[in-house]
């Protein structure tokens, strides 16, 4: 089984990922994101999105109850739907899914999270975001079983039945420890990981896993997630964490075929 | 099997619905609207809704590609999730699904619709409405199976993997037929079909089917479409139809002992 991350860009080819799934051998779930639309969104209903950096370094978004609301529509309704579409037309039969789900994220909230703002550290106790804890690997296994190819995303529920935010990056290294993956791809807006982010030429075509920590201090915003998850996922069992570039026409192909970062 | 529809309205007692699920000696599927939210959140995103009136005097929405992304968001996203949250918080083990999901609900658009105007009528050839043509019944058996409740709601999905607009109490006659249902239930936000709309002690107790086509003649706007869709459930295969009070404490156990109107 192989688990796909996709990014929340606009310009991800969607339909190019459907006919690589067909010609895989392997079980395939997806995981995406959607942040541009919902940058796009939130906008749009006046919704303020803040997004708080950890004083380790790490982004996350602060998720108010009125941030829920939008991300859930978003995340699990416009973009999740639309992928399920593009699958469908393709001849891939898409669920699409979110953590809450049958609880297929399981998770905690954090009763309190630490953020950075200029010099002082503040303490935030409002934000609806968690881990992952537990993956229902039982109805992922039902559905693939059955012919069916799960399009997953946020939010994650609590035990309590409330949703929460968690990280799309790291909640696939859970499932990877659920359902024993050996290989992630994780695709995004870029060639792969990129030196210099203007510069497409200067992508590193494979890390090693043991140098992981040394390309983790060094990044930032987004991809210092995305490194995060790659890492998580390899102390969860997984053998190769493929980046590679979604927008171009096979790209699931390509990053299994080494075209953007290999971490082994 | 028991097809349980919910409207679209901001006052009912989800909670309710979920105890009584649980102590049902039947399975439940839940099919639900979310007019309201739509509305609410169409106006903030300030895009048209359009409600138009066919030829025969049922309403159904003007669903333009950008009225379909609202749909999604508000239907599949925002309404369907919470309605997951607020089951699993009472220990009902919630699956939220899309027509498109699966192709649960594979139909057909519409390649012309007639709209009165006035005295005129009008030909509309650009929304993205349907119909049902076929439910994915194995699916729904499956989740069923093993013990998740199914909470379905528009979009549904073209053999060509177009999302499309259908009108939800009619999938629920086109369910009935692939699942061999012999009881459904409606719920909104009224004490039973009234004589009086401004009037709940108007409620009508029942109504033999055979009378059914008299009351549709009388019944206007979505009223109009809650008795098609019992009508059309009845010519499916469905024994009794019971509309009731979605807002009370027991919601189906009290539709179920005829509190609200009972269509036999």
């Amino acid at each position: 089984m192989i688990i796909v991350k996709v990014g929340g860009g606009k310009n991800l080819n969607w339909e190019g990922i459907a006919e690589d799934i067909k010609k895989l051998d392997e079980d395939v779930v997806i995981v995406h994101g959607a942040n541009v639309f919902m940058s796009e969104i939130s906008q749009k209903l006046g919704v303020l999105e803040k997004i708080i950096t950890s004083p380790s370094g790490f982004t996350s978004r602060y998720t108010t109850p009125q941030v829920m609301d939008v991300l859930t529509m978003v995340y699990s309704g416009l973009v999740n739907k639309k992928i399920v579409a593009a699958f469908q037309k393709h001849g891939v039969n898409a669920v699409g899914l979110t953590g809450a789900d049958g609880r297929l994220w399981l998770g905690k909230r954090k009763e309190i999270i630490y953020a950075k703002e200029g010099a002082k550290i503040k303490a935030i106790r409002d934000s609806l975001t968690g881990n992952v804890e537990s993956v229902n690997a039982k109805l992922l296994g039902l559905l693939i079983k059955n012919g069916y190819t799960p399009v997953l995303t946020i939010p994650a529920i609590t035990k309590e039945g409330e949703l929460i935010n968690v990280d799309n990056d790291r909640a696939v290294a859970s499932m990877v420890k659920a359902l024993k993956v050996k290989t992630v791809v994780m695709l995004f807006e870029a060639a792969g990981l990129l030196v210099d982010l203007k510069d497409e030429s200067s992508r590193i075509p494979t890390i090693d896993k043991e140098k992981l920590d040394s390309f983790l201090e060094k990044a930032q915003g987004r991809i210092r997630k995305k490194l995060l998850g790659a890492k998580e996922a390899i102390i969860a069992g997984v053998k190769k964490v493929y980046f590679g570039d979604g927008r171009v026409k096979n790209p699931i192909k390509n990053a299994l075929a080494g075209k953007g970062t290999v971490i082994q």
